[in-house]
């Protein structure tokens, strides 16, 4: 019989249930379209069944008509777009998770102070493009701590944190970046959801053979799980659905270890865990 | 024939420089006794040199009468010595490097701003006891970067650096913090003539297969320098005087790098390299 633990943290975060929270509540009491501009969290499955709901996803302001209503997603946006919705008409519903919020005031605060800007994340994720919108552009993005390296900067600078980060890549950032500046100024703003989920994930990936990390495939958070429990040396499989488990990767496995990002509900974490518990009841998996 | 090369940048710094000439020109223009507190710099045969014109070290206060003259040493002391002298009839004279005071006012910024302090630096050299005492005793002094690993810090830390710290290790100390801290302010104080003196010293230990480091036993920037030397793969011998030179160190050796602290005299450095060129000219030193 194998053993599946599930990480003692896993799965949605306060900010994603607000949010849902949030787009449920202006959906019910809402005349007239409502959109999230974006997918609403890094979720496909969620994002599908809101959509199936009357709340779809749009990628541009200009798929909606005056008097719509608009959701921003829990990673924020620059200001722009507000004034954009604004000047077009349309009620704007704010669901940016308060603790992205927290980066982009404390981006604008380094700005402010006279340090040149470092955002630590990924270019291409919205937390990322918002913050930097909330920085007036005046930003330096750093993907991978080693790319500070080649950065040009003075020798004053202020660092803010993607909220999904992961930890020890910030200590790597500043390691290459301490001798490079004369004053320094960092605010750590990974949040702790993400840090609650990658401590407890690192901690049963230390004690199991397998992970199973749930969550989207584009969800930087869930993707970063994945990356400390593949660090801690457990064979790791990242999955969005049920459907995608293989009988094959239990071969000889006697415990099992599970987690979810924080924008993964706990109903597809119960699915993946259903559907192993199946297949070993049916006999499929290899011993 | 071997090749004996000077590091572009070695030997004193202008505070060290600036130091003595404090010293001369106190001890010149002053009735009664001259005294530094504790060794002016940390070169022994400097202090040798100024005791036998008359200038001798004292380890406290209590070695002076009302009336005499002490000079603060480059590494600069806490406010309280400053007032206990005061309160002894003494007349002050302060060497203490530009740079050492920016450290204790950067300190004592930092307290002031709210920061939890670090120093960064030997707990037993006495620019860190001074820079402590300027930031009123309140602060944690870290002397190997994983000791902040057990250190008991809030979420808000500030960092200053001892000025002769090797700017690696600032790094390191960075990547053991920033997974503990909220909020990280650090003023990279380490000083230019340090950062230049190991950036040449790395630069020739690359090139060369044996580095002379000369200057004293007790001297922080010049026990850093032998260790950025060892670290580039060059044998390293760290020694005060020409006497210390051993002709077996360059047996089968065709390049000889010499480097020297900053507060070692530049007369020192060259006794040590004619006294390789001595033993070399006797056919002293193994083929």
């Amino acid at each position: 019989m194998r053993r599946i633990r599930k990480a003692v943290h896993a799965g949605y975060c306060w900010g994603v249930e607000r949010a849902l929270d949030i787009v449920h509540h202006t959906a019910e009491t809402t005349n007239g379209p409502v959109r999230t501009l974006g997918p609403i969290i890094h979720n496909p499955q969620v994002v599908a069944s809101l959509s199936e709901k009357g709340v779809q996803a749009i990628e541009s302001l200009d798929e909606l008509e005056a008097g719509g209503t608009v959701i921003i997603r829990t990673h924020g946006v620059a200001p722009a777009v507000y004034q954009q919705a604004q000047e077009k008409g349309l009620t704007v519903v704010d669901a940016t998770c308060p603790l992205v919020t927290l980066v982009q005031n404390k981006a604008k605060q380094l700005v402010a102070e006279g340090y040149h800007l470092i955002i630590f994340g990924n270019p291409r994720h919205p937390e990322v493009i918002g913050t930097l919108g909330h920085a007036g552009g005046a930003a330096t993005v750093i993907e991978h701590p080693e790319d500070v390296c080649q950065a040009k900067l003075p020798k004053k600078v202020g660092v803010v944190v993607q909220t999904t980060q992961e930890t020890e890549r910030v200590g790597a950032l500043l390691s290459y970046l301490a001798p490079r500046c004369k004053e320094l100024k960092v605010f750590n703003t990974i949040c702790n959801p993400t840090i609650e989920r990658q401590d407890a994930a690192r901690e049963l990936a230390r004690e199991v053979e397998v992970m199973i990390v749930v969550g989207g495939k584009n969800s930087s958070n869930t993707r970063h799980l994945a990356t400390v429990c593949r660090e801690e040396g457990a064979r790791t499989y990242h999955i969005e659905e049920p459907g995608e488990v293989q009988p094959e990767w239990f071969a000889g496995v006697r415990e099992i270890g599970v987690t979810a990002g924080a924008s993964t509900p706990g109903w597809l974490m119960d699915h993946v865990i259903a559907r192993i518990q199946e297949l070993e009841a049916d006999n499929l998996l290899p011993a």
